[in-house]
């Protein structure tokens, strides 16, 4: 095997489709459709071995970033909630899609996304018959399931359709227990589900998904400086994970725009193959919601501030990202076809697999330095093996699934203790002594960097 | 501050109530009652920021000790399932507990709990009236919801009552894609929500739960081998968590205690205040899950051996362990009141905060020095910091967190660079460098033992 080598670079396409990346997913075990053998179920989808990895990781990196700092406090509150939470947060009410019905053929529809003229004209867009639409009727997007023995109305309760609530109705147990002061967050990672009319393009609009949102709390005043912190903060940890800067966007709603809880808001967009589409947002909440719950609950949610004596609602920035629309940006971004491979240019840190081994050949002289060499990676890296096919073949394996760096052995190795290592991004290979491995790969890891 | 201190042992007493628990439990974070402002709801718990890190460091440890393994992959499959799914697994008619209504004061009771006499007399245990009681009826304990805008038969969806059949369903998806060969598992952490008639004993039954639950495919007849592997190194997991020997034992099910679909099924029991009670299941199912779904999915789920071109459906060892349980038995193994103090001796892997921070007062000489050892922990343990109150109720306050170490900085530390360390469990307090306090906090974790 020749040392050090470094390819000549070939062009690079990305991703212009989800449909490459949907059978990827499925192929290399990122991604398959829930229930695939019962035909699988509207828009629902589970994670594989690799999938389940890279979500963890990108699960970690939040929840690292968010509770590693001494103002924000974790939470993991239940799905299933008291149901007076969605009178007082306005979806019982206020979260709805109108829908009109073909009384000849039964077909439904959304009247917000119909042609006006139609709509007027009571025609149908699917049979044609005119006057058979029925009025637009409102439908609410939660999920309802009854608790206890009884299905009656006493007993309705929903699947939430965000995890925010859930951080609210505990603001006050969180601050007393946790010792905050104003300003402080609550993070909390979880599913949500919201029976939406028109889900669909792969994992960006789910029926189930989760979560990663934090509400921080602030002194009413200081809430616009805070917005503006948490901006910069949450667009930092976006680059962190390596999202090309180039693709990411930054949308502030105007006031027609804005939420009806909502002084400020601001989206963090990327460019995904069906355009720019929102994957994180964040918002300036005021006190609406500790000011409903508190109207709702008969619970004063007021904090008393120990240095000034004032009482007061605090205000609430929140930062709300969609953990499965993160991962889809991630995949997306680190999607290429260049000559003969397909490869994800994954963060190192986020990679299902850091490191694969491969021995040249099936051969015990290798087998047995193989074998050393995969168990000290093991302790320090998530490390796959694999010793079928031609070594090439095993590149391109790994490159699918975004291991950042392969490591083979060979005879030259064995006889002088060296290893070849070679890097996924640029597909350079580089000889190196097996007793410096562990340390190079961690400098490599620290060193990379997107394109 | 005095040197090397060992105080003389006090009784120490153990839990002997949930009462207890729950008060500390809401009191320093760890779990809260769910949507409390609102007088809670049915059985469902919040858990705070302690709780979510005690339980995010089981679940850890669980997925390392699967997932580490080669022959093992990970999964996350999605709480809502194709509505065949639980007609195959037979929960859909057999998910059952058969209820009796009374018609006079509307009173409900699950049949099989009941007094026989006063059941076959149709007497109501609440009102008292006679032949008032409807027939027993089944009740499924699934909770079901519609998927889609039609609120019809055919949109049924139920919310998994289980974790397993996500991994059943993704078995050919796993094992093609991640190129495993029988025997192999299927490794999953995920919520399920049974719809419980009696649910209770604080988060030991609720409607919502977490399950971490390993499916095991192997070769029929090797199938019992396997299963006693599994139930060791099961056993090992739960000691390692520090759960003491005494208070866990193991019940092999009889024949006649055997549900359905298992050829051999053994619970790891551990000793609550309320009595032995399950905490994981390990079964041999045989290959009931797999033929089920190849019979109602009309897909072939035979597994290929190569070695020996042989096709067989594979037998399934499960090992299924409640998250919410085994945490709920590790807060009542680790919970003793000594003296005038309450505290958890918590595994230090386990424990929400390794370290705690002191300077023994809010001088800017000390504060100067307890900033850079705060700073150096923090980049190596999850580490906490308290500088209100005597030193004293410092230490009660992280004692009864779980908080393994105590670190203290006062004049002398000051003078001569070094710190106090003061041990959780037998409060001895030692003196040394702080250029060695992570050395040595990382030997004394290492080194840590339950009772």
């Amino acid at each position: 095997m020749s040392e050090n080598i470094t390819p000549a670079p070939v062009e690079s396409k990305e991703l212009t489709s989800f449909a490459d990346l949907v059978s990827l997913c499925k192929r290399r075990g990122f991604i398959f459709p829930s229930s695939e053998i019962y035909g699988g179920i509207g828009s629902c989808w589970d994670y594989g071995p690799l999938g389940v990895e890279l979500k963890l990781n990108i699960k970690n990196s939040w929840w690292k970033a968010m509770t590693d700092r001494e103002d924000v406090e974790g939470l993991d509150a239940s799905i299933l909630m008291h149901p007076r939470t969605w009178e007082a947060s306005g979806h019982v009410e206020g979260f709805v899609d109108p829908l009109v019905d073909c009384k000849n053929c039964k077909a439904r529809f959304r009247a917000d996304k119909m042609d006006e003229a139609q709509l007027k004209a009571g025609e149908c867009p699917t049979c044609g018959k005119k006057g058979t639409l029925t009025e637009p009727r409102n439908f609410n997007l939660m999920f309802k399931t009854h608790m206890g023995p009884l299905e009656e109305s006493a007993s309705i309760v929903y699947l939430r359709p965000e995890t925010a609530q859930g951080i609210f109705v505990n603001f006050e147990n969180v601050q007393q227990s946790a010792r905050q002061k104003v300003p402080f967050g609550i993070a909390q990672i979880g599913k949500a589900f919201r029976n939406e009319i028109t889900p669909g393009n792969f994992i960006f609009r789910t029926r189930e998904f989760e979560q990663m949102e934090m509400q921080y709390f602030v002194k009413p005043g200081t809430d616009m400086e805070w917005f503006e912190k948490w901006k910069e903060i949450r667009l930092n940890w976006h680059l962190g994970n390596g999202l090309r800067r180039k693709k990411l966007q930054f949308h502030t709603h105007g006031p027609t725009e804005l939420a009806h809880y909502a002084r400020a808001a601001f989206d963090v967009e990327y460019e995904f193959p069906i355009g720019w589409q929102e994957i994180e947002g964040i918002h300036n909440r005021s006190d609406f919601d500790l000011r409903r719950h508190q109207e709702f609950s008969k619970k004063k949610l007021e904090y008393f501030e120990e240095s000034t004596k004032e009482r007061y609602l605090p205000f609430v920035i929140e930062t709300s990202v969609g953990c499965d629309r993160a991962l889809l940006a991630i995949l997306c971004d680190s999607y290429r076809v260049e000559g003969d491979r397909t490869v994800l240019k994954l963060h190192p840190k986020l990679a299902p697999y850091k490191v694969a081994v491969f021995p040249l050949m099936k051969k015990p002289e290798l087998l047995e330095m193989t074998d050393k060499v995969f168990n000290t990676l093991k302790k320090n890296f998530r490390t796959t093996y694999d010793e079928s096919g031609t070594i090439g073949k095993r590149y391109r394996r790994q490159d699918e699934i975004g291991t950042p760096y392969c490591v083979t052995i060979d005879y030259d190795g064995v006889a002088d203790n060296t290893v070849t290592v070679r890097e996924r991004d640029g597909m350079t290979q580089q000889r190196i002594s097996a007793d410096q491995l562990v340390n190079y790969i961690n400098d490599q890891m620290l060193a990379w960097k997107s394109e």
